[in-house]
């Protein structure tokens, strides 16, 4: 059952100015301990370290990507496009809402120490016995399994997966305007409005009316700036590698026996690959962050030097090489263990990468990640084929090579480093 | 000893666009673990509850207040102002980066509940064994007894002493634009850039130029504001209040003998009262949430429903009552008593209070919370004596009375209370 | 006959991002050269001597009043309040775009010299025969009527009045956030969307809901702010003199038959008092700015002077008063006349005065010019007595004294002044 | 001789908070009638057409351009780069003031008509009997000609000309930010203080510090994307046509003999090409429009019709076309010629390109026109070998095709036209 509420509510929202929410299903889920547990979760993760604005939540970005898929939903009501189901509304801004709701505490670091994927743990706290689950249920039986296969891009209307995860989707539009916003950079700002007006729904795909295709060119510089200024930036890169290896070293520990002298549940279940979704959603930055307090007095010394080397932002630096070669890794491994340092858990390669926009080969039928203009003719043409600029940017890859390893230790035996590997590191710099 | 870094560093803020480091203390400074441990402690306490947006910690708001003050002091030394001296500089710097260090998790509800005051805890982390102290006593040994002292008003210079907390400081400057920023409103927005320009020390004060009286204006009016649209809104009340009960459940359970199924140190040197510095600076908001978490699961029910509020943001509802009567006290806590609620937990009366601007009368001295202006005469002005506007509102006590209490207990014993109750309650409000 | 467009127009504002023009009406409007005309007259007339930003025309605020009223409009229609009726939509929108219709060049300056008002204006280009006349009998006949009957307050139903000329109207509104953007203050910034949100159509008042309180006051505390601030900076009060006294001065010599080398239509016209609609909107700053730079080799060395002083910003200066007193004037003129100069075009004393919002007198019905809160039990409340802090401002009305006077004339024959007449001047700050 | 301003003077500015002028020689070149003068010129011509808000003068970017030069210099002087001299302040500060003196009303249009370049005017203000000139010359004999020398890129210091005129120079970094503000798009927005931050003066040149690059990336995406949205507009393009029209047609006739009613001097100067410089500077927008208003009473018809189609905004439209061909043209003059149309007044066929960065081969020369890197070994490499994206789009042309014509004038005669012709102007989507 659907219903409005008697009066509109808003939360105050510095990007959005106000978010407004009409249904009650909405104004439930936002107030299930599911959804609420996103405040405690950063958006970032662990780029406050690099820029120490960055520190809003998951909540907010949530409450966000909800609205602009409620303004683009509300724009094509207003049109009356006909290729828009007013019926897919209510089930549209459930998914913009709890697309993030499976994210764990740092995300991307613990989702690759223990295996897990968010999007699993999505669907699950939507299908499982949740508050959420329940308030979804009440919309309608199978309600929540609606909303679940928008997440899984199942969905049989693609236009509404489009809506949420499509390569203009109200979730990435939401992310580059707020994290720009928080971290202080003017590279992620764009013309929202605009692009909101040169949307629209048409054959199975949202689009963009050709007059919008600029706002669309500099959404996606935008973008690329995001990328490599503030999501890939080294220090943020260095943070997440102290995750990873806390949580590496803790797991070899569980599983070898080792005896914690601080441990709180849920953390087995999470060793053990055990966790129930009531279990996950005790799971938090607030709890990972205390047992990594508690960790520094653990006994073993190298969990100890992790927790607080995460804790206290003592973390590893990091050197730009000009290009990866395996060479390096094999030179500098092999230095590491002379001098008696682990290269397992004190030097790391780091190599990311991202494309601006995807390749498109002419003749190939463009797929869901290539970006469609409508042109005055309500023909349908790929974005780089009209845009010079997407055109000459689509397909490049852009990387980075860097090392990672701690300094401090470093410093103490750099004379037992060869001169080639001294060079590579420009060890020099920090001596003064 | 004081030295220069080689290279400035700067810090990207949403505020001030570039925090700029040039002293190696400073820098040292930032590096501290009690001074990272600022991450972990949110500005703005509960305000998240209410403006999801601020999320901001006290380490960005730190940084702030020593950028300002940097520039205030730059601008004297570019303006060879005769009352300032140059050696004033690097401990106002210190003073002002450091003078929320003593701060903990959710302050106001933290002091209120154990009697504790952040002042006293900052002056601790200076003079005590820590990183902090460690630091400033490098500068030269007696130094962090000086950066104490501004910050506990008894430093000899009283310019320096008016820069970090006078009328018109850096940390009020800052954390009104900060929290203007991160919640989203508007209010607290002032010219910043114009104030700067018109601060001057003069005989013992900062002072401002009277052209600079309506930026001044503009600035307590920008205060005023966002003492009621932000600081006192009820909802944050509410959570602070969840948060006093809490504490105030534990501390009796815990005096009682009562044996807390999680139970993490150093909460039993909190609970007693002998917290060192060492352990003071463990305590973070994760700590906190942490241990409310786990409490959700206590046997004692008061102590999980109340931690349960909190952590899922079930909070206990507002009433605003025209004025606060003692006979209200009265009525509600025996109709509580009637019908089987606690008054001392299930029930709260509220009376915030602010004055725009204190009441200043001809012929007084000024005092240290009056501003002064410096007119073409070089005279000094009480502010409100040329300002007909911060005269009108000079003395203004500003008070607004609310009851709090959980309406969904309410609901099912609603036919039990009086009508008068009902009617003060505006119980019908909830029924639909 | 009404029609919407095919599709929706939009401009591109900094205000308010976009403005959007739906109906036919409007946008013929907009396209008549009697609006066109309004690019040519700026929105703060001279006020771009002291900030250099503040050049922005009458066409672009006059959008934006319509695009606020719009808003407003739009939000009614949402809500569905039953004290609005759909059928004042476009009459509304309509006056609120052609308000200001009847502005000439540097209008304060020359409605004084030419005894003329712009609202005269404004109804005769709606009602004598022009191409905004002919759009709006398009609509149906006796339309400009009915629009023209708003602009005077004499239309019947009063919420259609209040939104266009109220205490809260969109013109206020609209000119505190543009004339901010343009001048560079932050002074005029409040928050329109708040506003928006909690205006009302309630027994023939566009009211107030209680919770929208301090919104307002902030609002009342920016106009004040931009009235000392802007509006009545000295810089622009004698931009403002030299423009009264070129006009003043080409009218004696007009009616003593001057024989002028440089003179376009339709000034005579003007001199005369004998202007048609068509003539009139011929006037323009265009015109004026040139007619001017003509006079600056007249032979009438006066008229030659003060347009040069104009032209090329050679102002009077000011000095402020700390009150102002008939025997300063006294003084003055008699000294000027001693020492050769014209107090009738040499001296000038200002006293501009504001008050920031109107008293009101317990018993006494609420004027027009009142602002009415909504409160929770539907009973109307005059503001100030409400709100604490415009309770303390009510009926304040702040002055300040100026002497405006052409110093480097008086450079020259400073010797000649009594010592009093110095002092006063304060006259050694211009000599170095 | 130069002397600093016994207090520093600021001017309030939107885009840069405050300008700072110190020097008295600034101090004094602002307040000369020649730079008053540029009030009355707008900097971006005729855009106010198209974004209503662009209506800001030359008198604000000249100073925008000075401000931003301000800053660069004086970050040079606290890093005490070697490679900067700090005599070279003065004369780069004017050069930079006053690099748009010589701009006339709407210049890109009346260059054109009358062969005349800025650059020429420029110099002559700097170097003729004008106020400017005796104030540079008061710094010391010669200097107006050193000024002039950096405009002309002839001053021996390359340094001092690339920050005046270079690839990064203040001119182009504070139009982008001036136009995107005014105009109100987001386009034009770009991290100005990042990119002062990593500019460095190094052999001859001013160079980006490597870490700078994705600024640098940023403004250029910047750049581009306003070149687009904004400086190529086709409203805007069609409103400069009307000029051009209007100057070729009053040429026409006045070198046919024909008698203007209305000519105000220096109008046959201009026409005769004899202007001197004190000519020069009384040619400003409001005399341009003034003429035009009266020539809209002029018995050519064409040259009414061209004056009021201007002050009226009654533009020419325009079709896209998707690529420019001569057939194109043949084809619709004949038309043209056919109904009755002249193709010289009635109809233009326009290719604007741009490129966003200029194309550099290995092994080459850098230019002056690119942008170099200081990289980490203080090498310096050209941008397009570091920047991916940099490297994509240079050297890329982009260009669009227009036709445009009088709609309304066709509109009678669309019958006669041939098919081909109908469908190239897609004539249609005029007729509802």
């Amino acid at each position: 059952m659907h219903s409005l509420l008697t009066e509109e509510k808003v939360f105050k929202d510095p990007i959005h100015n106000y978010v407004h929410v009409q249904d009650k299903t909405i104004w439930d889920l936002i107030n299930t301990k599911e959804f609420q547990r996103l405040r405690r979760i950063r958006q970032l993760g662990t780029s406050y370290f690099t820029f120490h604005g960055a520190e809003h939540s998951r909540f907010s970005h949530s409450l966000g990507v909800y609205e602009i898929t409620r303004r683009i939903i509300s724009q094509f009501e207003r049109q009356n496009y006909e290729d828009w189901s007013m019926e897919e509304r209510l089930v549209t801004l459930c998914a913009a809402l709890l697309h993030d709701i499976g994210h764990g505490p740092f995300s991307h670091s613990i989702e690759e120490a223990f295996d897990v994927h968010h999007e699993d743990w999505t669907c699950r706290i939507l299908l499982e016995n949740t508050e959420v689950h329940q308030v979804l249920e009440q919309v309608e039986k199978g309600f929540s399994k609606r909303v679940a296969s928008i997440i899984c891009k199942t969905y049989p209307n693609p236009i509404v997966v489009d809506l949420v995860t499509g390569p203009l989707d109200a979730d990435r539009m939401d992310y580059l305007l707020r994290d720009a916003y928080y971290t202080g950079v003017h590279y992620g700002t764009f013309d929202l409005d605009r692009i909101l007006r040169v949307l629209r729904p048409y054959k199975g795909r949202v689009v963009v009316k050709e007059s919008g295709m600029h706002a669309v060119e500099h959404y996606l510089m935008s973008r690329y700036q995001m990328y490599w200024q503030v999501y890939f930036h080294p220090v943020t890169r260095s943070s997440e590698l102290m995750l990873r290896l806390i949580f590496q070293r803790a797991t070899e520990l569980y599983r070898s026996g080792y005896r914690f002298k601080y441990f709180l549940p849920p953390l087995d279940s999470l060793f053990e690959g055990t966790l129930t979704a009531q279990q996950y959603v005790q799971l938090d930055e607030a709890f990972v962050q205390t047992m990594f307090t508690q960790w520094m007095s653990e006994e073993d010394e190298r969990l100890a030097e992790l927790s607080q080397r995460f804790m206290e932002r003592k973390l590893y630096k990091y050197v730009e090489l000009d290009e990866m070669k395996e060479s390096y890794k094999t030179l500098l491994r092999e230095q590491w263990e002379r001098v008696g340092l682990d290269p397992d858990y004190d030097l790391w390669f780091d190599y990311p990468t991202d494309m601006p926009y995807d390749v498109y080969r002419s003749g190939e039928v463009p797929s869901q990640q290539h970006i469609l203009l409508l042109d005055r003719q309500y023909e349908l043409v790929e974005l780089s084929k009209r845009s010079d600029i997407v055109h000459s940017i689509s397909g490049l890859r852009r990387g980075k090579a860097y090392i990672y390893y701690p300094v401090d230790k470093l410093m103490h035996v750099r004379d037992k480093l060869s001169e080639e590997a001294k060079q590579l590191l420009r060890f020099d710099r920090h001596i003064k």
